[in-house]
C-alpha cells in the first residue's frame, strides 16, 4: 500500500472514444476512497491543461453527474493533440510538483503512454515520489500488450451496425458501395465491418487494411469478380491504405495536404479517398451506380451506439489503474488481457516502454491470404467485444410465385 | 365494406428507410385477416418486379419472420428507382389483371404516389375494379398533406444523435466541423441536427438548407463570427444547397456529374460538397483544423437507431391503408396528420393527385430570418417524432482550481 499523501491528477489525450469518460470516472470514484488522496484533479485539454495549470476539482463533482458523464462519449475533460517532448514534460512535472500531485493517470494511446514514461523518468531523476500510470484507449486498437483497447469495441459496434444497414440498403438499390473507415496504420476497425455479414451473400465482400499493400489493379479485379457474382459489391477500406512503396493512397489524390502537429497527413474529415476509389471503379469497370461514404467522426463518438462490455472494461481500466498505484505502489501501463477466447479479461500493469510510441498491427492470421478479407480467427476475436444488444438483420423468406404472362 | 375478391399486391419504391418494412408488414398482417383476400403478394424490386411478374407470396411467410423483418431497416422486398410512365404502368396493370390483383399498395415517396395514380386511372378506364393506395415514406419528409412522413423521424434521430457526438468531439479537439446531410429540395433532415443542442454553446451553430439560397460570402462571415465567439464551429448543411440562381453548390465543384434515371445530379455517395466547403473555409478564413463528414447512407438504414414512434406509425400507415381499401372501398394516399402538437396522430386518405409528383418544403416559420438556423417552432415540431430513448449528453460541472505557478 502506498502511503504517499497528495493529489491525484487525471487527463485525457488524443482522439476521443465512446467510453473514454468511463476510465476517468473509474479513476475519480476509486481514488476518492483512499485517505491519502487529498483531492482528485482533472486537467482540461490533456497535457496542455497541465502546463497551463488548467485544472478542475473532481472531488467536488457529484457521483450522479460523474455517472452521467461516464455514459457520455468523448473526452469530458477535453483533449489535445500535443505530443510533449522532454522540455514540455519538464514543465508539466513542475506544475505537478507545485500542486503536490503524487498520482498521475493519463488516458490515451501510444503517444500518451510515452508522455507518462517521460514524466515518470523525470520524477525519478528528481527524486520526487510520483506514481504515473497510463490507461489505454484508442478506437484504432493498436496498443501493444493489449488484447484490445477500450474504445475499439464501441467503434467496432458502430462500424458493424453501419455495414449491416449498408448491406440492406445496397441490396434494395444495387450498386457498388465503398465505406472508408478510420485507421492510419492498423486495420482492426475496418476489419470489424466483417461482423455485419449474416447471410451468405452479405457484405462487406472486400476488406482492405493498411497491413496489406493496396494494388489498384488487383482491387478492380476483386470488385469485378464480386459484381459478376452478386450483381453488387460492398467494400470496407481503411483510410490508411497505402501502395507497395508505403505511399498512402489518399496522397496520390489530394492537392492540398493538411498535416497535423505530428507531421501526419490528414486522413479523416475528408471524403477524398472514397471519391477517388469510386471514380476509379466508374472509369475502369464502366459501372454506373458507385457510392462512397466516409464514416468519419461518427465512428468514435456517435451517441447511442456503445458496447456495454467496452464501457465496463473502460471503467475497470480506470479503477485498476488507481488500485495498482495505491495497493502495489507501482508505475506502468494498464493492459487488457484475454485468458479465455470467449470470454473474460484480466488487467495487468506492464512497463510503460512496452507500449510507449509503439504500434500494434493486425496479426497475419486475422487476414486472408488474398489480402482482401478477414479470417474466422478475427471474427471469433472481435465478436464478443461488441457486447449485448447487437441488432440482427432479417430477410423475407416468402416463396416465389409462378409467372403467368412471362411463364 | 369491399366485397371485391382477389389478391393483394404490395411493393416498395425509392430510397429505403429504417421503418419501411413496418408498412409492408402492416399491410400483410392486416390483409391476411380479410376473407376476400385470396393471397398477399409482394413485388420484388418495386414496380420493376411488377412488370417482370417477380412476386413472392407473403401469405406463406410466418408472422414471426414478418415481425423480424419489420424491425429490420431498408426495403425487404427490394426497391427500384424506375419512375413509370403511362406505358410502363399499362404493363404493370396487365400483370395485375393476369394475377387477379384487386388491391394494390405502394410504399414510397411522391414518385410512387404518381405511379399509383396512373395505375388507378388505367384500371378505372378499363372498368377493372382495383383499389390502389399509396403509403407514404421518405427520410426527406417532403410529401404534401403529411405532417411528417414515416422514415423521417428515424433518420432525424440518427442525425440528432450524430451531431450530439460531433458536439462532444469538436469540443474535445476544437475546430470547424461540417456535416453534410441528405435532402435535395427539403431541409427537414438537416434541420433535425438542431435537436442535438443541449448546452447553450452546443452546435450545430449554423444550419443551411435548400429552402434558402446559399451565399458563400455570407457563409464565411457566419463561420468567422461563431469561431470568434466559441473558438469552434459545428455546421449542418443539406446536400442540396444551391445558390441564388438555383445552381446546386455541388455542381460548381464536380468534374464528372453522375445523373440518375430521372436526370438528377448525384448528391449522395460522395464527399465532394463537404470537402469544397472545408477547403473554402481553410483558404479564406486561414483556419487550420477544418473537417467535413458526409453522413451518407448511414442516415437512412443504420441499424440500431430507430424512432419507436416512427416504427409504430409506419406500421399503422400500412394497416390503415388496408382498412381504407377494405372497409371504405376507396383509393388514395394515406396521410399522417397531427391534431395536437405534442402529440398524437390521425390517418386520413387524401386524393392521390394531392401528393403525386409534388414536393413539400420547410415552412418559413421553421427557419430563422438569417437563413442559417431553425426556430423554436421547428424544434417543437420535430422533438416528439424522435420517440423514447433519445440519449442525453452530459458535461462535467466540477469547479476550477486556483493556479499556483501562473497565479
Amino acid at each position: 500500500m502506498s502511503s504517499l499523501k497528495g493529489k491525484v491528477l487525471v487527463a485525457q489525450g488524443g482522439g476521443p472514444t465512446a467510453v473514454i469518460n468511463q476510465s476517468v470516472v473509474g479513476v475519480a470514484l476509486e481514488a476518492r476512497k483512499f485517505a491519502q488522496v487529498t483531492s482528485v484533479y482533472g486537467a482540461v485539454h490533456g497535457v496542455r491543461g497541465i502546463v497551463n495549470e488548467d485544472f478542475v476539482d473532481l472531488t467536488r463533482e457529484t457521483s450522479h453527474n460523474l455517472e452521467c458523464v461516464a455514459d457520455t462519449p468523448s473526452s469530458a475533460l477535453l483533449s489535445t493533440r500535443d505530443k510533449p517532448d522532454e522540455e514540455y514534460c519538464a514543465r508539466m512535472f513542475k506544475v505537478m510538483q507545485a500542486h503536490d500531485v503524487r498520482y498521475f493517470f493519463y488516458v490515451g494511446g501510444n503517444d500518451s503512454s510515452d508522455t507518462v514514461r517521460i514524466v515518470n523518468e523525470q520524477a525519478r531523476a528528481a527524486n520526487y515520489e510520483l506514481r504515473a500510470i497510463h490507461i489505454p484507449k484508442t478506437i484504432d486498437n493498436d496498443l501493444m500488450e493489449n488484447d484490445h483497447c477500450p474504445g475499439f469495441p464501441s467503434a467496432a459496434k458502430f462500424v458493424a451496425q453501419a455495414f449491416m444497414g449498408v448491406n440492406l440498403d445496397n441490396r434494395a438499390l444495387t450498386g457498388v458501395y465503398i465505406g472508408v473507415i478510420m485507421g492510419r496504420h492498423a486495420g482492426f476497425l475496418t476489419a470489424a465491418s466483417a461482423l455485419a455479414a449474416k447471410h451468405v451473400d452479405d457484405g462487406p465482400h472486400l476488406i482492405y487494411v493498411p497491413e496489406r499493400a493496396f494494388d489498384t489493379a488487383k482491387f478492380l479485379t476483386d470488385v469485378d469478380r464480386v459484381v459478376s457474382r452478386y450483381g453488387l459489391c460492398t467494400i470496407a477500406v481503411s483510410e490508411g491504405i497505402s501502395d507497395a512503396s508505403g505511399t498512402p493512397m489518399i496522397s496520390k489524390l489530394m492537392q492540398t495536404e493538411e498535416r497535423d502537429d505530428h507531421g501526419n497527413i490528414q486522413l479523416s474529415g475528408t471524403g477524398a479517398l472514397g471519391d477517388l476509389l469510386a471514380d476509379t471503379i466508374r472509369r475502369e469497370l464502366k459501372l454506373k451506380r458507385v457510392r462512397a461514404d466516409t464514416l468519419g467522426y461518427l465512428q468514435r463518438c456517435f451517441m447511442g451506439c456503445r458496447s456495454d462490455r467496452d464501457a465496463q472494461e473502460a471503467r475497470e481500466a480506470g479503477e485498476k489503474a488507481v488500485q495498482f498505484a495505491m495497493w502495489d505502489n507501482v508505475d506502468g501501463s494498464v493492459a487488457i488481457r484475454r485468458p479465455v477466447l470467449d470470454y473474460c479479461v484480466d488487467y495487468e500493469l506492464v512497463p510503460l516502454q512496452n507500449v510507449a510510441g509503439k504500434t500494434r498491427h493486425m496479426p497475419d492470421h486475422f487476414l486472408n491470404a488474398e489480402g482482401n478479407g478477414v479470417t474466422a480467427d478475427f471474427l471469433n476475436y472481435c465478436r464478443p467485444l461488441l457486447g449485448s444488444g447487437v441488432p440482427e438483420p432479417h430477410r423475407l423468406r416468402a416463396p416465389g410465385v409462378p409467372k403467368i404472362l412471362n411463364a
